[in-house]
């Protein structure tokens, strides 16, 4: 285990994370799309667009035996990947620099796909998840825009299983001796799975 | 591991817990709280109004060698606990049948207590707590009532670090072939810790 | 003014409403739509999917010279429009009993279109108000729904300006002595006006 | 009426307010705090802490025959209120430049008070309130931290009826031809009336 974060949940606190200018993807809601992917001992994971590598170094810990293959476009942002796994003693991880959809084709078919950052090519990527992923599989896409939302929706719900989680979070901060509400960025977690298992939503 | 859930995140879903009519800490909402619990390896954890054990129970999966001290005060919801326990092979719970603070006494010191459901005695279980909790402890109250959150506050505000995260939750039901977005009732998940670490909440 | 509701500002309490079972629109969200409408003296308004008729009354009452055409398909939701009406002093509603867009053919053209329900043809409905709909005019959408979300961003989005509100209420409820904080569903408040004035969003 | 807004409804958007640096209570929130202040013809209303005056050139555009006494403590404040009563033809407005509650000692007695900003003085302010509102009076309180939450409901709650409404807001803004959904801070909307009409809440 790291020194930096000793614990066995995940939930490693935002800024123990080196991030640079990058956006992240915040604790609360990293502990509930990990939950939602439904990691297990010795998966394969795709973290598609993985920014800071938050997900990848917590989908790490959480999957003993298992590979995380973490793609991100930006040389800064797979600096800070490698950075974060050194941090935090996530030996899992394999940080994959390139473009999804292109850069997902020679990578091992995956149990679970996370896709944080997917841009205008969010159709692409899912067609390429879709073709990929192993039987039993399990997409999770976050979404802060209503495009990824609704695109997400578009092309997942008519071919599988869904649920959608929109989670919004307000944190105090001191100001003046008082407890402000700070609110954060609400993000829709659309969970995807083949059909069979309905779990209603 | 158990079959119903073989994975290694938290997240158990709600509907896979036996429950009865007692409330239950909702899957997204329980991972968040076992994450601000930060448990780790080895720890003693009270569970203080553990109503249908879902939190005893997945802290217990997620503290290695740990023992979770379920507090409950009425019968059928200790069954419950021992149910889901045994339904999850969550081996490390005790159930402890009785009323906070009274119920407290006899404990082993913890490493952290996560209190659910506290009632008009909320004061007198943070009084307890505040005795017997180890050095670098942390307490994590969900509250669901203006009232706790406000005494909580103002208990815990004035002797130690606080956190607060409100989360909401919207989830998608499907209503004639469209996604109606649900709300939740939000959950207020204090945390405390003594005083040194200032994360600025 | 009636004397059920004696004051000058919209927001009438839900409970002071003949309401059956219809679904109808809380008056913390009413008042928000009223005012993302932008009703003015003499206008002429048209109110899709009336339900209890909540919107339509306190259209007419902010809407001195006015006429609000309430469209309902159900011959139940016409009479409590109708009761409600007459409860509330609200002289200048018309009830159109039948189904949009159909019913929607003969109208005075509108300054402002408000569309509560739409069910599955809220295409047909958006392209007959476009079509119908005076210079200037705007077209608010109360939308519950994923699919009437993306839905009147699609056909919205490429033609009109647009802004997108989601309104999140918690109300306290007593609860043996303490407030609970209950929620309810998220409702989805689009804007929609012909382009030239950007507000962004 | 003004010609920058020739509606009949309330909801003035935020940015054609002169602002400077002050905070100021959003349009989405305005409405419904007006709302919830059951403004009437003729009322004398306090808008104490006023800010920019948003709420005060409302409450007199929704108080015919009305006076709005807004109470500011800053002169830069004061300045402000002036210049948006004079851009939305607010004729109803009194500028009191000082701090509650000593500056409340000299008004009329209201019908409604509005109370935006408080900082410490909270107690001292709602006491001197409910010395000098009129029976059948009306409080309204919006409050941004815990502590003026809690505070707020601390002193009424033992003697009025009261109804809390959080208000969270998500609103859509383009980033890179999507549109980003962005939260702002929540704003508990406290209500208190005496007792005798229980709402429930």
């Amino acid at each position: 285990m790291s020194e930096l974060w000793e614990y066995s949940v995940p939930g490693i606190p935002d800024h123990l994370f080196a991030r640079g200018t990058a956006p992240m993807t915040r604790e609360e809601v990293r502990v509930i799309t990990l939950s939602k992917a439904r990691l297990g001992p010795g998966f394969t994971v795709w973290d598609v667009g993985s920014g800071t590598g938050s997900i990848a170094v917590e989908a790490a810990r959480m999957t003993p035996g298992g590979k995380i293959w973490a793609v991100e476009k930006s040389a800064g942002g797979c600096r800070l990947i490698r950075e974060n796994c050194s941090r935090f003693g996530a030996d899992g991880v394999e940080v994959v620099e390139g473009e999804a959809p292109e850069a997902l084709a020679t990578l091992p078919r995956p149990h679970r796909v996370i896709i944080g950052g997917s841009g205008r090519r969010l159709f692409a990527i899912l067609e390429a998840v879709r073709e990929k992923i192993l039987p039993g599989g399990r997409v999770v896409v976050n979404a802060v825009t209503l495009e990824t939302l609704c695109g997400a929706l578009d092309f997942l719900g008519s071919r599988w299983q869904t649920e959608v989680v929109q989670v919004s979070l307000n944190k105090s901060v001191k100001k003046g001796g008082s407890r402000l509400m700070k609110s954060f960025n609400p993000v829709y977690i659309i969970s995807a799975w083949e059909r069979g298992e309905d779990l209603g939503g």
